[in-house]
């Protein structure tokens, strides 16, 4: 393994978030906060990274397996370095939850172990917020947007950290598409926030809660996540976070008045069709309720977009919801939103598949003769890509078994277990039970929390960047090749 | 699609089915129980069935559709014509119910709706336990063993019907095979029942105990299961329960003298390891309960052998153990016994395989241009075996959420609701909560009941068998070839 190119990544992402931090800082300055101090403190991570930047890579070789491990290596390490001013300042006194929490940023998860958020300082809140929008849509892939990085790493940085199965190729040069998507990112928050004004929402409410649906991330800044805000605000941020949970190609293709195309695409139609079925079955759980009808509606929209899209806004304790809702909420959590978004879950283009490839069999047990191919947007999915689909479904599942168990060697109750895995793995925040919109994850024992974590990283890093980290043999080469090539100098 | 031949295939099966009825008549006229001329009357299926077989198929094309199609409706009319009795004689009331229960004997769940087993008569007893035994092995592997079928038949029957992946063919001749494993599966049967009695088990027990036990089935003469029984009996059953979750092969192999071959099996080894940590896992969980070692390790043995084998027997109130017992239970229900075993589940190989997949996977990424097979045994495994593997699972996955969703338009909790369609689906019997060994599946409305026959006889028959019935191009298909067929001969 080419690690003088991982340690080159790694610098370059040590540098950047020591940048990003300027922006606590700034609010601490507003606010007159004197926990600005530790941000800028950390903001030496900066200089480290720029020593380690200043030698260049010994060789250029960076293929699949570099790309994974740098790509899992650099989210660890950026939530190492973003833990430290929520542990330093001691507003979240244990390591161990101030990186679970940067990490449930970071991955755009939103679980969170505080049980008083309000009590933060303003500047911690806003980094805590601010985590998500940059996990959103990637560290590496704002590297590739800003750096011209060396070799052929940009294909494969991009597709270990972008979700879904097809990396949209929009630009035959990746650095292009990387800037495109980050401007149609930022160009989306900024109208989240004028909207969110037009509603009178406070400056810096408007500013979290756009990072937080505009990732799907979910982290609020008050106590009762979103319950609290106008039905006004509430809907702006349902539409936003279906908004953020569609493909990115669609916003590309509509840039370039490519209506047609941008309206055929078929995952999305269907990620629209499963949000409105999973709405309409809530709305009618929620008939004996006693809420009046829009109320009814703003609150099932609101809880099914906030699930399916991965983010995890709440406006009400669906925990409490009779229990066709609460079964369509944990079902949703797994399907997840579109590939190329900024969510999180199996992905609704994966389940497609998923679906099409039952068919296709069904299909070859009545004409075993036929060679029929399962088709995505009216054209033939590669072999190879339904078989990616097939093992990454395969993994998800033995991961999310195995982490199930785990965590039940603390003895909590199954269904807090299961939905605490499930909202981690699939990046959403909260579950049900003791994990529900009302609880936290603060109850949970380091090693249950380290599983989670790792659940967290996995689920936003599409499982196997970070498998590869626990996978010997991955770690054998890099030992081995170094030795040959040492060999060989010497 | 054929239908003459499927005509034919029910025909026969009717008729052994009336054959059989002759036992649970045989235990009436012993009791001196008016149920029996129930059974005496539901023989008549007998004579309808020799007049359908009289007339031999027009065609013998058996393609895999065919096998598939006349083994679901097959099963459907063992189980239509096995409830009638129940009904008929009153001792379940409601026709739902007593197919409910009749399928669940078949297809050897072991999933109840009585509350009180004790208050049926002992032909009624029977004949519950006795549909295990038939349903254990396959009713379609009998036919092959007692009939020269036409054409090609018989390779489509047995595929359709065996549970795995690999269907052995131990002798070149599928009848053969059929013989040996019957008798293989008699004789073990036989063996139970000699040690039962040994330990002064009455001999109705006996017979009933090693009926659920070889079917893997489940179903207790006992309200409370085995909870009753001494703990030299509950050993045997514990055994047994693991001996009929073996691969088959093994037995063949050890009939044979082939013993090395026989302890080689990947499978079965795995199978074996899984058990045996599950135990200990169980076992280091009630260490808090207050239970001594030795009653701790048989509780802990019998319900992890009963769980994973999918008998679902129980000597122990397992829904009261602590959580992290209960989720070792529920996920064992998934994984299942061994492939070429009476029991149910996404069998051992399939997981094997599944856990390969995801280490090749990781492989192919440390090592791009690898092309290591996946293997199984020391030898590679077929590409298409895998396919099948990965597709089983995801239509498995599908349809068990698909009911998971069904049932929650019920209000029930998520753990019963959870359970309740794991226990059914990998034809198990009891789950969690409501649906625990203390409970039964007779709260559920009917339009759940029958969601749960379907996930039943799916599980058993390896589900595609199932979803061909309810896939139209599978008629279509039918009805425009019989069209043409006519346009043809006019």
């Amino acid at each position: 393994m080419n690690t003088s190119i991982i340690r080159y990544v790694i610098g370059w992402v040590m540098v950047i978030e020591g940048l990003l931090m300027a922006l606590p800082c700034a609010v601490a300055i507003v606010y007159g906060e004197g926990e600005g101090w530790y941000f800028a403190a950390v903001a030496a991570a900066l200089l480290l990274g720029l020593l380690i930047t200043r030698r260049r890579p010994s060789s250029n070789v960076f293929y699949i397996r570099e790309g994974c491990v740098s790509t899992a290596l650099c989210w660890i390490v950026l939530s190492l370095i973003g833990c430290l001013p929520f542990w330093l300042s001691g507003e979240i006194p244990s390591f161990t939850d101030a990186l679970f929490e940067t990490i449930s940023g970071f991955t755009t998860t939103g679980a969170s172990i505080l049980s008083d958020v309000e009590s933060l300082s303003y500047c911690m809140l806003f980094w805590r917020s601010f985590t998500h929008w940059i996990g959103g849509m990637g560290v590496l892939v704002f590297l590739l947007a800003v750096i011209q990085m060396p070799g052929g790493s940009h294909m494969n940085l991009m597709k270990a950290e972008s979700p879904g199965p097809s990396v949209g190729k929009l630009r035959p040069k990746v650095g292009q598409t990387a800037r495109i998507l980050y401007l149609i990112y930022l160009a989306l928050t900024v109208l989240e926030v004028l909207l969110l004004l037009a509603g009178r929402m406070p400056l810096f409410d408007a500013l979290t809660t756009a990072f937080g649906s505009a990732g799907t991330g979910g982290f609020g800044i008050k106590n009762d996540s979103m319950m609290s805000y106008s039905p006004y605000i509430q809907w702006v941020v349902t539409v936003f976070m279906a908004l953020f949970g569609v493909n990115f190609s669609v916003y590309y293709l509509l840039l370039f008045r490519k209506w047609k195309q941008a309206f055929q695409i078929e995952e999305v139609r269907k990620y629209f069709l499963i949000l409105l079925g999973a709405i309409l079955l809530v709305l009618f759980d929620l008939r004996d309720t006693g809420l009046a009808f829009w109320d009814a509606l703003r609150h099932a929209s609101f809880q099914v977009v906030s699930i399916m899209t991965t983010t995890g806004f709440a406006t009400v304790d669906f925990n409490q919801w009779p229990q066709t809702a609460r079964s369509v909420l944990v079902l949703l959590m797994f399907v997840g939103a579109c590939a190329g978004s900024t969510g999180g879950g199996i992905k609704v283009s994966r389940i497609v598949v998923m679906i099409k490839t039952m068919f296709k069999e069904l299909h070859t047990y009545v004409f075993p003769k036929s060679i029929r191919k399962i088709k995505i947007d009216g054209k033939p999915v590669e072999h190879e890509v339904v078989r990616g689909i097939n093992v990454f479904f395969i993994t998800f599942m033995l991961i999310f078994s195995f982490s199930v168990l785990g965590l039940s060697l603390e003895g909590k109750d199954l269904v807090t277990n299961f939905t605490a895995v499930a909202a981690t793995f699939n990046n959403i925040g909260p579950g049900l039970e003791l994990v529900g919109p009302t609880g936290n994850f603060g109850l949970f024992s380091p090693l249950s929390k380290y599983i989670l974590m790792f659940d967290m990283l996995a689920g936003r890093l599409e499982l196997f960047p970070m498998l590869l980290l626990l996978y010997p043999p991955c770690w054998r080469g890099a030992l081995h090749r170094r030795r040959t090539e040492e060999a060989r100098l010497s």
